[in-house]
């Protein structure tokens, strides 16, 4: 079976832990390295979430680095109100069994793609500042890079009306990446509002006899709580996951290939993503974007998924 | 039975042809005026344009007025490509029976709103130039003025990703509007799309067997076309005439309170209205905002006000 | 002899004074009206200091139209820091004799120069608010205008660091004047700053032996103290005297055929003037713009002028 | 006697590579390294003229670091028309005796500033790339940073009518470093200009009979034609020489203390540096920006390094 070889760049925060959750029970997935980037809490917190994450799923051998503490240019801003204190408040981890790399998280991208014998793909889950390092220190990694699937953007915003929290976060990161030719391939809010994690999913997981299950289903309920409060969601949308569900179940998904602009300047509208759906810009495709989900059969796989563990 | 005392700004326009339609049938409504500006068309165009449609209508009395040809900063741009070569493609009009004032548009909704005794609302549905220049000449007239229900803006955009045409032709004078504090109601893309001039709508216009009804059907049917072809609708959006029907049919509208920011910089988002449904900005509530529109309710009303003449 | 229709558009202000002063003196100029913006002060007192300045020096004939009294598109702000509490500090005027137009200043314009046989110039000394009213109003103005000489921008700043006041003031309406292709002549900060009133000068003409010397001396000791404090300038810049004075001595200044872009977006820039006097934009050439000022025969010219009251 | 530890950041380019022979000679300065970044020339260019430079004064023992092959987020451009093809044309230079480091140049400034027992002076003399690329990944060495001096921007441009090239070549990477809180010293345009190498200076360093003062006659007389050619200067601004003439002999200059702010946005205006000199814009002071310079004093300065070797 070939298997496909993924960077995860993400700020856990709990749909970036579920993520990674999903990525660790599949073969098919190689994974690499998982760096972290201030996103959905500071730095040093999603980082330990990673790593807390990692232990729990057994994910002993992959190195974990940490990533930018700060943007590339602007004031860093976190989310406690969507993630809790910890970045992921809920349930209660044990401490890390081990501390992360002493390399910079935008490093080991560029030494994980330059040193694969094989073409990475990198799923960014947080804001893209890692990734945009990576790009300007070391151009060439684009040569082997052979997807980014990130989530991040679409054509309605959640930071501001029309700014989602990750490219809002960064944008001119997310302008590099969207900017370099790389092929991309992007989970907006349009599709992931489609990934809701109702009462009737967490019911599913909690009947789910595992540690790892037990720890997703806390995951869930506090989610969903936040989301509540803030959006008036019934569930949380489980964002983050889509990027890896994509990998592995493509037909879950129905994608258009778009162009895809982020707004730097603006008074307003920074981090706003121009989702070209009826090509009315001119500009070219650059990108694929999430349009609808197979919510069933995404739900199945993650269910699938945690009954591994 | 008291009336409400309106002025059409608009650009026709197939939509705002059929808003002038639905408010000449209304004894609820006083049509004190109607002033044209660029925008679906040229400023002479849409001028001949509201001139025949108030022949049609049998509007001889009301003064219309030719408003601004270009927008207050920016290059003026035209939308031939949904409204025909005349800015009314469809049907073969009379020549009109009078020209339009001497006055200019501006200078009409400066006039009409001060000579008025009661209050006036003003319905724009082409780019806000017009009342931009009023705003900006007689910053005394918003004492006067109830409220503006405009056409315009959404959380999405037709014109780019994300800005709607009306706005995008002149996101200043939209800015002006938007911060003038007079009570502003809005007619967004989102509840436009739901107004969708489908086959079942046309037989039910070619039905009714006057003249009046005979041209809407010959508008709807061009529309429908152009609609098809550059977005894949089944059915045109017959934008503008929402606001009219919110003046008579209130009931009709779920609509929401909120701000609204116009982006007037931006290297790719001039234009875009950021419609803060979840109150995530911080700013200020400043516009009423149309959510959800009664179809059915509302093409009863069209229907039943086109069957009047 | 031939005269030189000229319509003044200022928000006097001590140096607009100083400009009508200087052209009401000359024979060659044919002041056609006089219009007023807010500027250096709030609509009410740049107006009536018009009609007192017109008083001062007998223009009793010429049409004073009152103009807009906030910018196109931004907040209002004015300059009483500079030019003191009535925009016109220093000396005690008797009352205007008279009372304004009730045509907008806008208005003035467009009438003015639609029905002169002549080509008219046009002096705007203060924000170009009722210039681009005028010209978004009337486009076909154009036609008949010789020239704007207007006192704004320069290649640095007096009220931001890079933005000079005028056109910081309402850079949409900067930005529409420069875009409209009307020859353009601008006397920026870079030549006014030339033009400082010392005590030398003000030694001068306090020496003259009238009303109008007496006045203008006033003024001058004013203006003068405002610049020392704010600026630690010895002597105030009388930049909108220039206008006026290059009309009818073109031979002092030394002008250089430059392309000016107006920035009207930027995040500190708004109102910023790109004089790009060595060519690097690779922009047409759409102005003149002064470079250097016969300071003493400047002087001269003013100092004739007061001598003839 | 105490030394100053600094790091050059750079692309030689005729004025950098004077800084450096100009740095070499001062027994006051201790290079501990010499980072490389795309600007005047592509990187590989810059960095190996760097490398140059090197032997020509034997540092043979300081790390050359290739950095930023391109801005944060813009597309790369240079300024071949300036330095000519190699980014250092005039002189031959034999090839450099040995290639750069490994290490990217922005983690070369992070080590040596972090391994350093002294705070360490950084003196960039090109675009800020690799500066903001190592406050990015590793703000904390903030703390061992004694100043940053550095050329670029000004109250006019170069490379635009408000921009220099520095600072508009990555003007987010500009906005990171002014905005990090690190005392910043800046050599903008205003007092670089004021050292011009004109003939009389060109002689001065003919007649002195070393290698060394051999080449830097060529580099002036070829950079000398560019400004004559593109800006009909009399003679090249030696800009980037003025950061080290600064450490060595701060007597000779005149500096303020002032608030920068540089513009990322704007229609025209991104690289724009707001030096605020009058306090007009109620902004901290967060840098110190060079106004005068003793002009004989600085070339005596030059030529006396010149003769040491």
């Amino acid at each position: 079976m070939t298997t496909k070889k993924i960077i995860m760049d993400c700020d856990p925060g709990h749909d970036d832990a579920l993520a990674i959750i999903l990525a660790a029970a599949q073969p098919s997935l190689n994974i690499l390295g998982i760096t972290t980037v201030s996103g959905n809490a500071e730095i040093e917190k999603t980082t330990l979430n990673a790593l807390k994450i990692c232990d729990l799923v057994s994910l002993h051998d992959v190195v974990v680095s940490k990533g930018a503490s700060e943007p590339l240019v602007r004031l860093r801003e976190n989310a406690p109100g969507i993630h809790g204190d910890s970045g992921l408040d809920g349930p209660v981890f044990p401490e890390p069994s081990r501390s992360w790399s002493d390399e910079h998280g935008s490093d080991t991208i560029i030494r994980l793609v330059k040193s694969s014998k094989d073409p990475v793909t990198i799923l960014p889950t947080g804001p893209l500042t890692n990734v945009a390092l990576a790009l300007t220190k070391a151009p060439e990694i684009k040569d082997n890079i052979e997807e980014i699937v990130l989530m991040g953007g679409g054509t309605f915003g959640n930071w501001t009306p029309t700014a989602e929290f990750n490219i809002w976060a960064d944008p001119e990161a997310a302008k590099k990446v969207f900017d370099s030719g790389i092929p991309t391939t992007v989970m907006g809010l349009d599709i992931t509002h489609q990934a809701l994690a109702t009462k009737e999913v967490i019911d599913q997981v909690n009947e789910i006899d595992n540690e790892v299950a037990k720890i997703v289903g806390e995951l869930l309920v506090f989610f969903a709580s936040t989301y509540k409060e803030m959006f008036d969601f019934d569930g949380a949308p489980v964002h983050d996951v889509l990027t890896v569900a994509y990998l592995v179940a493509p037909e879950l998904f129905t994608m258009k290939d778009v162009n895809i602009a982020v707004e730097t300047k603006g008074e307003f509208t920074a981090g706003t993503t121009l989702i070209d759906l009826h090509g009315v810009s001119g500009r070219e495709v650059n990108a694929k974007f999430g349009l609808e989900l197979d919510t069933e059969g995404f739900w199945q796989l993650m269910i699938e998924a945690l009954k591994k563990y």
